[in-house]
């Protein structure tokens, strides 16, 4: 195992990683912005280096500065978290070419399933089911044209370089077609630098669906069960539960399946998630796989009873797998997390940077709470706004569901807005609360707090 | 279910049943005595009704009080917690007079478990293991000298009302046993006000190992795997784990048989505890049963993933355990708990009361913390001196040693001495890291904190 690692990221999921790294015997090496130079993190890591102000394309992002760090302190390998550098294949590659492990997949690997378009061909090939859509991308809104009159409406522009929800548009009818396919085009390259898009039909009333895996040096790929991330806004997670209560036995084995299939296809190391759409007939596409860890992590480590940091750690260090033996995992209980980020929900979810004057967390059974907060810290403008994870566990939905009204009501965040509020609207939504959404919910069902 | 109940105690298991009444959607009633009115559990309660000053014999022992605040609320039953009322038949009674379900077992079954020498007759008759003892009580000293002879030195004198450790004496060799006789009998009649004392060959370097049970009025006799509370200073627990690691499956199996002849043969209802010595030849022998939740619990549900201050409520209400169709239970995972009392182990472990000017509690995966303690709380000089209950699990006993250690590096309480250095060193001897302990550990492996 390593004796000192980097951990590239700041804020909840560095505390995660050092935590893991803690329980290992492993030292930690935090790097912060000038911005986060009084955060928990910080404090808690072993060693600190400074690596530029904010916002993060002067620090976080700055990929000669954090292998510098890694260098100067002996670090033997550096963990991404999530965000940042964590899909960056030239950042995996920098890494290799200074003797630093990445703890993560191969630089390969990332970037066979960076690029959507290629990684839907890779998935298609091995038998993975995929949405029917355009093989690779369409250079001419004629091209688009014909694609979505083949398959027919509705149809969903995606961003080949996509991520959150960025260059990506459904369209509900041939006369938006030329203006929406124009929009995605120029929205992706603005965000990504590549303005390439494909076409897909259009999943009606789906639920988003993933499966969790591992895989290590030894052979051993296996999956953690599947998580339901269908309550999004604009395709960012707001809840995120497993197992999903939408799958049966059946569905959940198919799928498992499928992401095991996947991650051999790709020779993949470490953890990933493969992502599906689900339909009402229980039929199952590939969305696209993530090559990195989760927000949503944590309900899968509480119904498998597993730490995927740690596993990440093991499986990077050259270990085996630590809980290979207890698969095929079936899920153990129910688990739901809560995001709760600085942003209003009366007001269109707007960000609410400032100072929490007062953070009091919940506690009792079934509550774990994962964030680096403490009374009298700041929420800086420049990152994004998660302050906290509400992870809730319970013998069943239902525990989980009463428990989870419970544990919000105790949260206790003083100084700035949070989603908390919206939250607790959801857990009384008889839609939500039967496990029936898709990812339409908080537009359809939700739609006042927009 | 009930739509409201009392809960006739305070501290951490006042907010822990709270909690779980909040969950079933049940209406609280806390009572408090004046020195607790500003307590978070009197705050989190829906309704709460002062019932007089500290000490605890002018308020949360005096059962007039108790029964006349749940009337005026229209509670329908009372929850007592541990300690305080928890085991008094008498005021199991007074509920029943008044209409009043009293969340616990038969003031009967209470009577039979709490006269320790007919508890242990009653188990004699049953089957279940008991150490050699005895007979009933030994009223002078020559009758204590022929049975010690008897069964051979060294034996252990018991008083027949006992619990934590009052009126209990070893004695080892033949001329200590007329003072140890005479200490253990005035001792017991000051603390029970019933000086009868029992003899009984002392098992040596023992364990205690404890079964967790489940009976409810459908015939539903459970068992929650054991607890092993060898770590304990003079009688009082302060480590308490699940599962054993003294316990084979095969030795588990026979406990929990054992566990669950106890409960048919006194036709016991609602949650309880067969307490058991274990000896080096994974020998077991009946040493009590309590008739009541206790401080431990949680490491049960942790890896039962149960939640036992809800199957009481169930089992009260008249409803069956929601979780006996998971019978029998395997231990999934490690859980271990740790008691973070307002005492200096650096002192003799004397208590501490003061102001909390700082309470962060650890959290991350695997850790659940138990405590009614928010920043800026008093520790009263009247009561217990426990401030929190650190509750950690993992995959297996090494994970949790490992984030235990981790958890309690960032445990920061300030103000008042705790047992959290005590707990450190601990973690840091190597016959407790290897579950090697008995109940004599602290005395011989942590003497010099002593």
């Amino acid at each position: 195992m390593f004796d000192k690692i980097l951990i590239a990221n700041r804020g909840e999921v560095a505390l995660r990683v050092m935590r893991a790294c803690k329980e290992l015997g492993i030292k930690t090496v935090a790097v912060y912005s000038t911005e986060d130079a009084d955060t928990y993190p910080v404090r808690y890591a072993d060693e600190a280096v400074c690596i530029g102000p904010a916002p993060a394309n002067k620090s976080y992002l700055v990929i000669p500065n954090i292998i510098e760090a890694a260098l100067q302190t002996g670090a033997q390998a550096i963990h991404p978290g999530y965000g940042f550098l964590a899909e960056n294949s030239e950042f995996a590659r920098a890494c290799a070419d200074n003797d630093l492990v990445f703890i993560g997949p191969a630089p390969e690997c990332i970037d066979s399933m960076g690029d959507k378009s290629s990684a839907r061909e890779t998935m298609k090939a091995c038998g993975v089911p995929t949405v029917p859509g355009s093989d690779g991308c369409l250079d001419t809104v004629e091209e688009a044209k014909a694609f979505a009159d083949a398959v027919g409406y509705p149809v969903l522009i995606k961003a080949t370089a996509g991520g959150g929800g960025k260059g990506m548009r459904e369209v509900h009818a041939p006369e938006d077609l030329e203006s929406q396919y124009k929009a995605a085009r120029a929205e992706a390259g603005a965000a990504f630098g590549n303005d390439g898009v494909y076409l897909e039909k259009l999943v009606l009333r789906p639920r988003h669906v993933e499966v969790q895996v591992l895989a290590d040096d030894f052979g051993n790929n296996i999956a953690l069960c599947e998580r339901d991330c269908s309550v999004q806004r604009r395709h960012q997670k707001l809840i995120e539960e497993a197992p999903s209560p939408a799958l049966t036995d059946e569905i959940r084995r198919q799928m498992t399946l499928a992401a095991l299939k996947a991650v051999r296809a790709v020779n993949y190391r470490n953890a990933g998630t493969i992502e599906f759409l689900l339909d009402e007939r229980g039929h199952f596409y590939f969305m696209e796989m993530n090559t990195r860890v989760q927000v949503e992590h944590p309900v899968s480590e509480q119904i498998t009873g597993t730490d995927i940091i740690k596993e990440q750690l093991r499986i990077a260090a050259g270990e085996p797998i630590s809980c290979a033996n207890r698969a095929p995992f079936s899920p153990q209980g129910h688990a739901m997390e809560f995001r709760i980020n600085a942003e209003d929900p009366a007001h269109g979810f707007r960000p609410c940077p400032g100072t929490i004057t007062k953070f009091e967390a919940p506690s009792g059974p079934g509550v774990r709470v994962e964030s680096y907060i403490r009374s009298g810290a700041k929420i800086s403008p420049y990152y994004d706004s998660m302050v906290a994870k509400l992870i809730i566990s319970g013998q069943d939905r239902e525990e989980v569901l009463a428990r989870a009204r419970r544990a919000l009501d105790e949260f206790e965040i003083e100084g700035i807005a949070t989603t908390i509020p919206f939250h607790k609207r959801v857990l009384e939504n008889e839609a939500f609360c039967e496990g029936d959404v898709t990812t339409a919910f908080i537009e359809t069902e939700m739609g006042d707090v927009l």
